[in-house]
């Protein structure tokens, strides 16, 4: 099987997030990866994970901020071109509410982030590209359950290597609450 | 409903392989698409397909060429960044044995292409890389069962932007047969 790739799991602080290594496979083309593997990420502690839409971001800048989002789904991030600093966030309800965890992550890094946790990133390189699945579908609606948090929120303090003063973000994203407003998401009904 | 993107579907002379016009959403950021998104997917046509697995291949140079593998999956492939010339040819049998479908695809376009089917690229910019969901796991033993095709074979006679002779190609892909030589793939068992 040493023709086969691969991947190994961490935890983290936040309980149920997972940073996952994954194996870049060289040669004289450039490079291959199992960027998502159901049947080897589940005997290695990756929950099953059925996904239903893959979402591709660009960012043109060095800088460029997107988040901090917690959505009512699983996702599975990974950078397929590029770097990020990845910033988590967990907004669930509980004693982990609060909980921050970041990570550098590039082409062979994978985090896997569950329902609830507040995901956000800035890339460290120019044309960054972020890929990730999601195991429920988005819909303009759907948007209006998610929970926000502010990329500045001085109690998550997360330090950001480009300061936000200089960094490119959405309007929407500069608009979030600060931590002490926002209302955590409920449990995950089971 | 004007916040959501909506994918196009087009034919092809291969039966069951699809083009997908994606909808990117640009911003001051750089742009934003679902790539594969299910429920939006099935009614415009594509079969149902439950992803088990995400690659992704990166290429340094302009010119790399990949193939022609036909896999005992389908799969759902897209360009994340940069641009390929996508080559395909029907290696199922029956009547459509040895039709080829090609067309340029970057980020806006995805294809669909079912299990049987001969999949190729080749690269038109540096540092571009592809993405692919399968509906099945890949194993070394798998790769035994791909049925392959030369990438020059003189009968699908495919006209690559950058003569074979210059591109970068892996040694195994060098030594595939002839179409003559080609045992075509069994129909799918139903
Ligand atoms: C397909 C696959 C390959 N590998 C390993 C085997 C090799 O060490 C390395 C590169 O595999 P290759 O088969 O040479 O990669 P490539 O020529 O790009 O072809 C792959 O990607 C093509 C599309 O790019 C598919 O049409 C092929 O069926 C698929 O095999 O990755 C894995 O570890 N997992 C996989 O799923
Ligand atoms: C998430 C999503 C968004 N959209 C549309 C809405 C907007 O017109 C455009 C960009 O959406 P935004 O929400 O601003 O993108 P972005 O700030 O990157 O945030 C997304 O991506 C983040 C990860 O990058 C997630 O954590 C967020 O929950 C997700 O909404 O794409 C879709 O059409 N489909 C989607 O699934």
């Amino acid at each position: 099987m040493s023709d086969s790739t691969r991947p190994a799991l961490h935890e983290s602080p936040i309980p149920g997030l997972f940073v996952v290594d994954l194996d870049l496979r060289g040669d004289n083309r450039g490079w291959f990866k199992e960027n998502w593997q159901r049947e080897k990420m589940l005997p290695i502690g990756l929950p099953d994970f059925g996904p239903v839409q893959n979402n591709v971001s660009f960012n043109d800048e060095v800088g460029t901020t997107r988040g901090i989002h917690a959505e009512p789904w699983d996702k599975f991030v990974s950078v397929v071109h590029g770097r990020v600093f990845g910033a988590w966030v967990d907004l669930r309800e509980g004693s982990s509410f609060g909980t921050v965890f970041t990570v550098e992550i590039g082409p062979e890094t994978a985090v896997f982030v569950p329902r609830g946790v507040g995901n956000a990133y800035q890339t460290l390189e120019p044309n960054t590209v972020y890929s990730y699945l999601v195991n429920d579908h988005w819909s303009p609606d759907a948007g209006a359950k998610y929970t926000f948090l502010n990329l500045a929120d001085e109690t998550a303090a997360i330090d950001w290597p480009i300061p936000l003063d200089d960094a490119v973000l959405s309007d929407k994203d500069r608009a979030h609450p600060r931590l002490a407003e926002v209302r955590p998401m409920p449990a995950r009904k089971t």
